[in-house]
């Protein structure tokens, strides 16, 4: 139990400890954070009073983002960890640490780590079906490959932007229903509700990791919001997938989850028939129990449930590097649209409107099909941690602004 | 006319001047390097000698590789490229420049910028419809969208290797010709002949680049061989495109060209019928006459023709900032295969073979659909230079080792 007041019983008990990069207006230098409670704790700080000279964790923790963390691997994030926990936990340490405590709402939050590549799949069996049923509506839902392989693309790393970052309406070309390409602002433009992983430990080109070696890779989660412009994607993604309809900014939350804090919300992920690959099988096969909130201003429209995807983030991970491309720290990657099987389980506005063709009433009455300018989307999730405390992922949300002049 | 021996008549006259990264045996370090002749002149120790301190230019031109002089601009880029032209001509730096000279046999080079993020286009009209005569040949070869927008997709940064680097055959799920998936070794691994071109000046998120801002944004370019797993990518490319038939290595060549010494390498690009959106008409619409040569072992397969590409680079960046996707340093973008109307003008094996139905004899005899172990792939190109010289965009080679075990 943290000796810090209101941890223990809020969604950032010391079972979780996630890690940011923050700057305050006294001190505007970057620096990692890790939440405690309703706090902030200057991680530079703390390690600049250390007595542990030359050491490359250290170091990493002094740096003015996660990246050099990442690099270090699982042992090091782990030891790390504890560290904190003891710190935050021992009165002992109270006198000296409380002092590198800011409130959360005193600080300004920043990219966790810098992204190098993206990559996003599609990995929601009601997703990929709803879609499907929306866009080729004679044809099969799902394609010959969806069950064979977790599908994925890769996406724009340079336009991911930290969780309160407005984001621009895009323009773009689209089709006319008459068939005409016209140029203009998105006029479908939605969200995609995912839960991203962030690559630490790097592998090698021309080798590959299994679903095994996901603990090994992977340091944490961040929520993730794809931005989505359906009626540029519709004119473009053929041959070659979505480019422009997504490349235009990419929200991601700003405090990232250590994969070890979510130990407890591990759950038995859907059966796979037909029987996959051998280069995919997992030895314990398991998704995470994260329920997902998405709201549209101030009114709830889904809770999509991320506990039955039906790729897990293992698989993903196994299918991107198996034919030997190379992960570097910062290597992200997405789930894909988080959808449940129920209407009010859907992850994008494209299914929840069932292609515009069915409105949401928002609470103040308002109706809406797409996002217009002005909507701010907020999505945030929870997941049960270990002895019966809650965790919860942080948000992302995103304001749209009018699409420049 | 420059005072190195042999560099007049050579494709790395004084009107060319690539430049790269490069190390040598008695000294490891990178540093930035700029080919005349058979010559390699040593930039970090150039500015190391002058008198221009404070300079972010010079500090730039001191750096590892050249992502700090990417950033710093098409001014600064301009500058340069005089200064080294005239410390190359001129005879009275000839005794001290020259002890800054390696021969280009002894060096190693090194990527000469790190990559951001990489967009592949498709902009042969002669490439598009042979891929889909081969992929579709019951529809219409070229998707509606073709010639209303450059289409193109973002590739894996974070595999993006300097030419010289040995592939090892990439291993993915395919699918057999009865329908049933399986894994291992690629079977049709193939190239794509491509030129690339690397960004240097950033634009913010937001906003976008019309085709006139080319040059003001493109710093140079790099010929791309972008290998890939035709097997693989048959199987998995529906609906989100190429992933992992490309992403396991794209190959580039070590020296970048500046644009400016690809001036008089401008011709009209072909007329575009139906007209194009505003956002994507040049005031002043060229392609670059380069002419590639692709050698597969010691024989030369194919001489695409760069010039009649039916999208050129300018409408590309155009398309891939309109919706305001944001630029920075060291993003990389490639033309998609070069093809031109010949047989042997294919810039791909897959075309060249007929998907494989068409077999290629070498010099040697041996016979040839898709890649084995062991091949060798040569791309190299050259240009019109002024004053009649022809610039040479070196090479850009690989050679393939067998699968991972």
């Amino acid at each position: 139990m943290s000796w810090v007041d209101g941890a223990t019983d809020s969604l950032y008990s010391v079972h979780h400890l996630p890690y940011g990069v923050f700057s305050t207006k006294d001190d505007t230098s970057r620096r990692i954070g890790v939440r405690i409670g309703d706090q902030v704790l200057d991680v530079r700080a703390l390690v600049a009073g250390s007595t542990c000279p030359g050491c490359t964790t250290c170091a990493a923790l002094g740096a003015d983002d996660l990246t050099p963390l990442l690099a270090a691997g699982p042992e090091a994030w782990s030891k790390v960890r504890g560290q904190l926990q003891e710190a935050l936990t021992d009165t002992e340490y109270k006198a000296s640490v409380s002092q590198l405590l800011t409130p959360v709402a005193r600080v300004t939050m920043h990219m966790p780590f810098t992204p190098a590549d993206y990559v996003d799949f599609y990995s929601s069996e009601h997703h990929a079906v709803n879609v499907g049923k929306i866009f080729r509506p004679d044809g099969e839902p799902l394609m010959p490959n969806w069950k064979h392989l977790p599908v994925g693309y890769h996406g724009r790393a340079g336009t991911l932007v930290p969780s309160g970052t407005d984001i621009v309406r895009p323009s773009g070309q689209r089709r006319t229903p008459e068939g005409e390409p016209v140029f203009g602002p998105c006029a479908r433009l939605d969200i995609e509700a995912e839960v991203g992983f962030v690559v630490g430990a790097p592998s090698p080109m021309g080798s590959s990791v299994s679903p095994d070696g996901f603990t090994e890779h992977v340091f944490g989660v961040v929520l993730v919001n794809d931005w989505s412009a359906r009626d540029i994607q519709a004119w473009e993604y053929q041959p070659l997938g979505p480019f422009l309809a997504k490349s235009f900014a990419t929200s991601i939350g700003t405090w990232v989850t250590p994969l070890e804090a979510l130990a407890a919300a591990r759950v038995p992920a859907p059966v796979q028939e037909p029987a996959v690959l051998p280069y995919l099988k997992e030895s314990d096969r398991y998704g995470y129990d994260l329920t997902l909130s998405v709201k549209w201003n101030d009114t709830e429209v889904s809770r999509p449930p991320f506990g039955q995807m039906y790729w897990t983030p293992a698989q993903q991970l196994a299918h991107l590097t198996v034919n030997g491309a190379a992960l570097r720290p910062g290597d992200f990657y997405a789930s894909g649209t988080v959808s449940g099987p129920e209407k009010d389980q859907r992850g994008s506005f494209l299914e929840l409107t069932w292609g515009g063709s069915e409105p949401v009433t928002l609470a103040d009455g308002s109706i809406r099909t797409f996002l217009v300018d002005g909507d701010t989307v907020t999505i945030s999730a929870t997941a049960p941690g270990p002895r019966g405390v809650t965790i919860g992922l942080g948000e992302v949300t995103g304001r749209i602004l009018p699409a420049a002049g």
